[in-house]
C-alpha cells in the first residue's frame, strides 16, 4: 500500500460485522481544544483485538462497525489543541488508552482506571492502528528516554501486570502466577522486579512455562495436574501455600485451585476475566481463609505508569522474549496470524 | 436441678449422636501447666450452637460426642496452672476461643486466629457451658471494670461484628449490611460507633429490618426486592453504590445483589457462610469493579478484642434489643426454644 | 458601600505593604476556557487570613501586593469557559483553592494536594474575598444539597480537620487533640463523627476547653501542666498511651508532650505549623517507640471533599458553636476584629 | 584456653564497669520450663557490643556488670524445659532477642517487637556469647536448611535492616539509604532484592559508599557534599526527590539532608538513633511535605522473621562482603578490635 493521500492517514478499521479488519484510509483528525494528536510510530496488538477481529460475542455486543481499532501504542506530539498546557510538540509519548468525563468518585480520587463512564481507545473511539490518534492532555504519558519504542508501545498491557502485581503487593513474598499468557509472562519477569522472592507458575502450554522459568519462576507446573502441583507448592511453602496469587488466566479451574494453593490470609488479585459465571466455594476459598482478594483492571491513573517507569529504569525486566515479532502496518494481517495461532507472543506493528 | 456434688459441676453436653443437649456433672477439670481454670458466670447461645443442638451435617461432621459444649462467655480466674504468669486468681475474665499451637506463620505474626491448626472451645475441645472452663492462658482477656456481665458474655459474637467492621474500614463511609443476624445486627450499631456515615441495611425480617433502622440503619430494605433496593441504594450514594458492603447472611442471592450495589473500588468484607459453593460473577462483580474483598473469620488476636473494648468505652454500642433473654442454666432448654424460634436474638444463660 | 458599578465587583484587597485590608472595586473577571466563574455567596475567615490581614514576615514574604484575599467560600456556578465539561451555571459549589499545572507525581497520583507547584486562591491568585472568583474547573466542588451556605463556606478548613483525621485513622481509637483552635475544635467533632472512641483534647484557653468537651472530648487537660495531662491520659489508656495524636498547636512544647501521651508503635499526624525549627527527640518519640507520623497539608483532592460530605451527611458533625458569627461584607473589619480577639471562632463574611 | 570444665561454659562476660569483656567460665544455665537451652555455634558482634566493650554513657546506664553478652547467633536445641511445646532437641535455631511478659497492647497485637516491657539478650539478661544460652520458646526461630551458619548468626542484625526495608514499602520505588555502617550496607542488598528500583546511598566513608556500589547502589555520594548530592538525587527522580528515605546514620544533618531529599508524599523511615535531640525544620521536612515518617526498633515478631527467609530463599541477598570476618571465641578481642578499627564489617565468634 502506498502512501496516504494528503490528509489522509493509514488506519486499521473495523470495516464490517464480521471477522477480520481493513486497511484503510481516513482523514488525519484534528485535535479538540483540551485533546492532543500524536504521529504513531508502534503499536501493539492486544488480546482485545483478537476479540474484535474474531468478532466474538462481546465485540459484537461492544465495538462499532467503523472504528478504528488499536489502544497501546508510542508516538510523537504533532499537534496541541488550543488550551493544551501539559505538553509540547516533538515530545516523545505514549498514552492511557481509558478516559472519563472526570466528574464520579474513582476519577476525582485518582482511581480513573474504575470510574463509572470509562470509554477506551479502540473499543469505544478512534484507536491507534493509525498514522495518527487524537488523545486528551491528561491521557499522554511522556516516555523516559531510556525506554525503546518496542517496549514504549506495550505499556499499556505492562500496565496491567505491574498493575496487578503492584497492589497484591509482593515484595519479600512467595507468588504464585496462574496462566502464562501474554501478561502472565509479563507478570513473572514484573514480580521479580518487583521484590517477589519466588515466583510458581502453572499453565498447560509447555514453552510458555519454559519461558516462565527463564523469566524467574522457580517452578513451573502443568496446571492440569491440579492435585499435584497444589501440594508441591504448598510442600515449598512450608506445607501452608504461597502468600500471593495473580490470576491471570480467568479460567473457572484454574481460580479455584489457585485459592487452595494460597495460604490463610493470603492475598489473590484478580486479573483474568472468566467468559461466564464461576461456581466458587466462598467459605472454604475465601471466608475461613481470611485472605483478601483484588479485583484488578486497567492501569491506575497513574501510579501504575510511574511504577512501571521505575521498573523499566531498574533494568530488571525482561521483555526480549516476550516481545517477539514487528510487523510493519501493511503487513498486519501476518501479525494478527502470528499472534493469534500462538507462534508470537507480543507482536508489534511499526506504524510511523 | 441441685448443686452439683463435690468435685463436680454441672454442664450441657453433647451427650448423644442426635437432637438436643444434656445437662449433667462432670468432674471439674484441672488447669495443665500454662493453663487458667475460669468460673464462668453468664455465656452466650451462638448460631453454632444452634447447629450442634440441631446436630445438622456440619455438626455431625465436626463434634465430637460427649463434648461439653459453648464458646461465648465470663467468669472469674479460679486457679492457676504451674507456669502461669499473665493471669490473676479473682480477675473477672473472658477468653479468645480459638486456640493454636503457635508455630504456624499466622500464629506468629498475629493472626492467629486464620491459624493453619484450630481448635475451638464448644467445638474441638470442652467449652463454656460448664460450671468452670480451663483455657490456655494466652487467650485469657481481662474484662473492663465498666463493662458489664451481660455484655462481657458475649464479646466472642460481638468480635466478630467488630472484626468485619474494621477489616472493612468504615470511616466516613457508606455501608450496607446484607442479613440484619444476630451478627448483622451487632454490625449496624458497631459501624455506627466505629464511624460509618450511612447504614443500609436488607433482610427479609420485618422486625428485624425494624430493629436495624432503630440501631441506626437509615434505610432497611426487604431484601426480596433486588431490583428496587439496589436502585435507591445508589441513589443515595451519587448513583454509584456504597462504599463498604458487609455480607453477613451467606445466602447466595444476597452476596450477588450486595456486590452490585457496591461502588466500583470498594470493599466487601465477607463474614456469612454460604453452605454450598454459589454461582458468582467475578467479571462484573469483582474484576471489571475493582474492588477488594476481604473473608471474614473469627476475631483478630488479639486487636479486634483491643478494638471491642474501646467501643464498648465510648458508650456508643447499643447491645440492649440485642441481647434479650437470659435464663439460668437449668433452663437451657427454654433459652435455646427463645433463640430458635426467631422470639429472641442473643440469649444469655446465668451460670454461676 | 453601595453596589459596585456596572461591570465591576466589591472585593478585599491587599491594598499595602502593611496591616488591614481594603474593600474596594475590581473588574468582574472573565473567565479562561477552562474556568469557572462564581458569583460567591458566604466566605470565611481563615487564620491565614489572619496573617495577611496582620502582614507578619511570612505573609511580606509570600503575598503580592494587590491581591484579592480570602480561600473559603460558597456561591453559585454564574458563567463558564469556553471548553468547560464538568459545571453548570445555577450549580452552587464551593472549590479547592490548591491549583497545580497537574504534571507532577503528585498531581496525577491523586495527591495533588502536596504537588510541587501548588498556587492558592487568595494567597498567590485572587481569591473569594469579592462578588466573584474565577476558579479552574477541576477544583469546582458541588455542594450537596442539605449543607446550608454557612457551613458550605467553610469546607477548606473543615477539610484540613477531615484530612488529618482520616490519615490518622481514629475508628476505634483513643486520640489526642493538641491544640483547640478553629481546626482542633472541628478536628474533635470530626474525630467523634468519623468513630473515635475517647477523645482527649489540650490547650491553654479554658474557654475552648470547655468547648472542646461539649463537642465529645472526654478529658480536656490545661496543656500547661504536662507532666500531670501526660499521665492522667496514659492512665486511661492501659498505661500505655493514647493510639493518635493530632497535633494542631505547632508549639514545640505541644509537639515533645503530645508524642510522649503516645503509646508505642501509635500514630501522629501533625498539622500545626511550628514557626520554626523544633529540638525533637528523634530517639524517645519516634524511633524507639515505633511510630508512624504523618505531615498533613491542604486536603486530599477530592478524597477528603467525598470524606467530608459523607460526615455531614451523618448529621453527626456539631459545627454550630464553632462557626461563631457573621457579618455582611462591608463590615469586614468588625469581622476581623472578632476572629482576632478570640470572641468569635469561624467567622463568616456574607457577600452576595 | 582449654576447655571448660564440666557442667561449666566459656563466655564472655562484661566482668567490670569499664572497657573490655571477659572471657571466663559460668555454670551451664538450666531451662526454665517454658525456656529452650540451645548449644551456640556462631555469634555476630553487634554495634551494641561495641558500645558494652567501650562502656560509655549508654552502656553505664544500662549493662549489669556481670552479664553475659551477645545477642545475635546461630545453634542447635540443646534441652527443652518441661513445659516446652514447640521446639525439638536437635534443631539448629536462632532466637528473636526481645522477650516481654505477653500482656501489653503490642506483644498482643503482633507487634511485640515495640512492647513497653522488652528485655533483650546480652543487654539485660544473659546472651549468646556463650556456649549455651537459654530462651523462652516463642522466642526460638529454626532456621531453613539453604541458609549457611555464617549468614544465621546475624539474622538479628539483618532482621534490623529488612523491618525498616520492608516497613518503608520500597517495591517499584527510588530508595536513599542514608549511612552505610553495617545495617546501612544491609539496606541496600535488602531494598534491592525487595524490588527497589533504583538505591542511592551517602555515607562519609569512601570504601564503604564503593561497597555500597557493589552491592547495587546506582549512585553513592560524598554526604558531607550536602547541596551537590541533594541536586542529583533530585536529578534522578523527576526533579521532586526519592520515594523513599532509609535513614541509618543518626547524624543530625544527615536526617535534615535527607528529608530535603525525598519528594512531597515520600516516605522516611528511622533507624538511625541520634545520641541527643535534633534542630529539625517540621514545618518544610514533614508538614508541607505530606510525608510518612517511620520509627523503627528491632524486627517484627516474626513478620520480618519470614520476610527475611524469603528474602534469602530468593538467593538475592549478597552478604559475602559484609560478613567480612570470623575468629575463634578464644580471639574474641581480635574479633572486636577488628570491628572497631573498621577493617571489618560484621565479625561473626565461632563459639561451638
Amino acid at each position: 500500500m502506498p502512501e496516504a493521500a494528503a490528509g489522509t492517514m493509514r488506519c486499521l478499521v473495523k470495516h464490517h460485522a464480521g471477522e477480520g479488519l481493513e486497511l484503510t484510509e481516513r482523514p488525519i483528525p484534528e485535535p479538540g481544544p483540551r485533546d492532543v494528536r500524536i504521529r504513531v510510530t508502534k503499536a501493539g496488538i492486544c488480546g482485545t483485538d483478537r476479540h474484535i477481529w474474531e468478532w466474538d460475542d462481546w465485540a459484537a455486543g461492544r465495538i462499532p462497525v467503523g472504528i478504528i481499532t488499536g489502544h497501546e501504542f508510542v508516538g510523537v506530539v504533532d499537534k496541541l489543541g488550543s488550551v493544551v498546557t501539559r505538553c509540547e510538540v516533538g515530545q516523545r509519548v505514549s498514552a492511557e488508552g481509558h478516559t472519563t468525563k472526570g466528574v464520579d468518585y474513582n476519577s476525582r480520587t485518582g482511581n480513573a482506571h474504575i470510574a463509572i463512564d470509562t470509554k477506551i481507545f479502540g473499543i469505544d473511539r478512534d484507536g491507534c492502528f493509525a498514522e495518527y490518534i487524537v488523545v486528551p492532555e491528561e491521557n499522554v504519558w511522556p516516555v523516559h528516554e531510556s525506554i525503546p519504542d518496542k517496549v514504549a508501545a506495550i505499556l499499556d498491557p505492562l500496565g496491567n501486570a505491574v498493575h496487578t502485581v503492584m497492589e497484591a503487593d509482593v515484595s519479600a513474598k512467595s507468588v504464585l502466577v496462574s496462566g502464562t499468557g501474554i501478561i502472565g509472562l509479563m507478570a513473572v519477569t514484573v514480580a521479580k522486579a518487583a521484590g517477589a522472592s519466588r515466583i510458581f507458575a502453572t499453565d498447560i502450554n509447555p514453552p510458555r512455562l519454559e519461558l516462565a522459568r527463564r523469566l524467574g519462576a522457580v517452578e513451573a507446573y502443568d496446571a492440569r495436574d491440579g492435585e499435584g502441583w497444589i501440594k508441591d507448592v504448598r510442600r515449598h511453602c512450608r506445607g501452608e501455600g504461597v502468600d500471593v496469587v495473580l490470576e491471570m488466566s480467568g479460567a473457572s479451574q484454574a481460580i479455584d485451585q489457585s485459592f487452595r494453593a494460597l495460604r490463610n490470609g493470603g492475598t489473590a488479585a484478580l486479573l483474568g476475566v472468566p467468559a461466564k459465571p464461576v461456581t466458587f466455594n466462598f467459605t472454604e476459598n475465601i471466608i475461613f481463609k481470611g485472605c483478601t482478594v483484588l479485583g484488578i483492571n486497567g492501569r491506575r491513573m497513574f501510579e501504575t505508569w510511574y511504577q512501571m517507569e521505575e521498573l523499566l529504569l531498574s533494568g530488571r525486566l525482561e521483555l526480549d522474549e516476550i516481545i517477539t515479532h514487528e510487523f510493519p502496518l501493511a503487513e498486519y494481517k501476518a501479525g494478527f496470524e502470528t499472534m493469534m495461532s500462538g507462534e508470537g507472543i507480543k507482536v508489534v506493528l511499526g506504524i510511523g
